[in-house]
């Protein structure tokens, strides 16, 4: 754990920064991990979201111990850093064979696979004990085979099986459609419309002979919403419920209270006309990530406050968005008294389109009352 | 120059990497840089393109040796690499004074304004000489002082005028609405009215007193496609031209030939139906711009190949895009038969919507045929 000292004072910034409400965070792990307890899961939180060490020892001290990232160099990174079982939920490219063998000689490592190609690559790739997912498509449509094709299950499976590094480990999915959705109803159907997939495919290999295969699936959205995760579920690995976001609120699956990130920026410069602010703080700051208004127009945040003694920020300003964005500049729009009352130099908040997006364009986390956060970059 | 000699297979392929065509890239600046000299006005191109200290030296070979940057952090990188004079095209943020003053102390540093507050500011911080500039909204309502507020422009000038350390060097304007025209007719008119509107803030100034002030402008569509500056106009600042992309072709303003960076991405899914292709290669590596098809479907690049001996990429496939985008997948649409030749394993080139956005995403570009260069990143 290296969190520095470093007092700031959020009033005064000469750039953008990463805040993050180290209570909030804490309170979305602990109640995922309770619930994931009274289900009898397996926790396997997708570290892409935050993509700190740091961070993960908040994590680590509520009791997670295996976790998900997204891709090798970041395996390496939480590698390096004490995790010890790590799940790569993309599909293996195969040009990276050399280094899933070493990171799999020092780590117990999963990977996941959604063809025939990548089992024979990986089987005449690997030279150490490494655990392998069948990745199934249960609506997504973006990777994994579909739940449908039991028969090309069933040929990779038979592929895995003849190699001796390769353990074949179970099923995995990750219904990505869930964000899509109008809410609570939509996303409690594909669950349950995922789950019966997923048994079906896991009876087929049963009556195949592949026994002991494990069912992982995770998305926040599901997560949040599902009471009780039922067989064949046997872990889940939501990543974003950790900080939540303005995507999620507008889900219904979080409240404002959980949004646990944000990035404050410095107003540079204010419309005489009284209209508009102009924050240090652009696309490369926030990202692209957008919802829409009810009159079709983007917005690509929400804007708060600084509470007084910088220890939180405040509900969301109604009527206030982050309306435009160039490189380095955003504009932010919002009711004429709102903008009356600020001024250049100012501090704004911004609360996140989609958390794990901008999270990953900073270096480090600035913690509300001072500690600084590493953080892996790509 | 730092260039390592890094030889990259880009045929088999560890993760997505930032490629650079040097010769469009010389090409592109070359004719940028003799019409300027024809026109007699200086070109003092915006390095927030492209951030590379080592890009910038082929530039520098082309004959530049002023730049405009877009952050304080980023003046201090080019200074720190050999650029003495630089101006920072953002309204200056008011908590960066101490710095502007250590950077003021090593390089010719030019900083712009739009409020009697940062005048202000200036006035009472600064204590090296400092050349500020105005800047002017003609018309893109982002930042800028309204060129219908003469009022407000003479009061600025006056406090900057006040202030012995600084030096009120002239006007600047950035026409980013001309970005959002459908082609050359619009992007003339937008020009056209934007010199006529500094012409007469420049005219006020002077029947006020305020004599040999500069006027600065500069947007890539712009300055691409005017033939020749006139009065009163004395600089241009042209960023995106150095790489162009597909935005500014789709614009008419580049061909397929001028677009100068690409990222290379390996294919690691592909659907058994063959319809799609995944890549290794998401919205952290491509960025969220997007442009919309015929359909109305947004679309986040176009999709070529390498030729074979990898010393360029090929002219984008017709009917090819990159559909889909989440944190570190994206999902490529295109003909049937493209699809069906493509393989897991094989390298697939993203032309970008946004190339100043998506260079920022990396720490380095690879120039085809092998050398890296280095790379500011914020």
């Amino acid at each position: 754990m290296t969190e520095r000292n470093k007092p700031m004072n959020l009033d005064q910034l000469e750039r953008p920064v990463l805040l993050v409400d180290k209570s909030k965070v804490l309170r979305n792990v602990d109640r995922m991990a309770r619930k994931a307890r009274a289900s009898a899961v397996l926790l396997r939180p997708h570290f892409k979201t935050h993509q700190s060490a740091d961070l993960a020892e908040w994590m680590r001290s509520l009791g997670i111990h295996k976790i998900t990232v997204s891709s090798v160099d970041m395996a390496e990174y939480f590698g390096r850093n004490g995790w010890d079982d790590i799940t790569i939920a993309v599909p293996v490219n195969i040009h990276q064979i050399p280094r899933i063998n070493e990171l799999a000689k020092a780590i117990d490592l999963n990977v996941i696979i959604d063809s025939e190609l990548a089992a024979f690559r990986l089987r005449e790739g690997i030279t150490v004990p490494l655990n392998v997912w069948i990745e199934i498509d249960t609506g997504d449509h973006r990777t994994g085979i579909s739940a449908e094709r039991t028969d090309l299950i069933l040929k990779v499976a038979a592929t895995l099986s003849r190699a001796p590094a390769l353990r074949f480990r179970g099923l995995l999915a990750h219904d990505g459609h869930s964000y899509e959705t109008r809410g609570a109803g939509d996303i409690l159907r594909i669950h349950e419309s995922s789950r019966a997939s997923l048994q079906d495919v896991k009876r087929a290999l049963e009556e195949a002979g592949y026994h002991q295969l494990s069912v992982s699936v995770g998305d926040t959205p599901s997560c949040t919403i599902v009471d009780r995760f039922l067989p064949p579920i046997d872990e889940i690995r939501p990543g974003n419920f950790v900080f939540y976001d303005v995507q999620q609120k507008s889900l219904g699956i979080c409240r404002d209270e959980d949004i646990a990130v944000a990035i404050a920026c410095p107003i540079i410069s204010k419309n005489p006309e009284w209209k508009e602010l102009v924050i240090y703080g652009g696309s490369v700051h926030v990202s692209r990530e957008s919802l829409s208004l009810p009159s079709g127009k983007p917005f690509f945040g929400q804007i708060a406050r600084l509470d007084e003694d910088q220890a939180a920020w405040t509900a969301p300003i109604p009527g206030a968005y982050l309306s435009a964005l160039s490189q380095e500049h955003g504009k932010v729009a919002g009711p004429e008294d709102f903008i009356r009352r600020m001024e250049i130099g100012d501090t704004l908040i911004i609360l996140p389109i989609h958390s794990c997006i901008t999270a990953s364009l900073y270096s480090e986390y600035h913690v509300l009352n001072g500690a600084v956060l590493g953080k892996f970059r790509a």
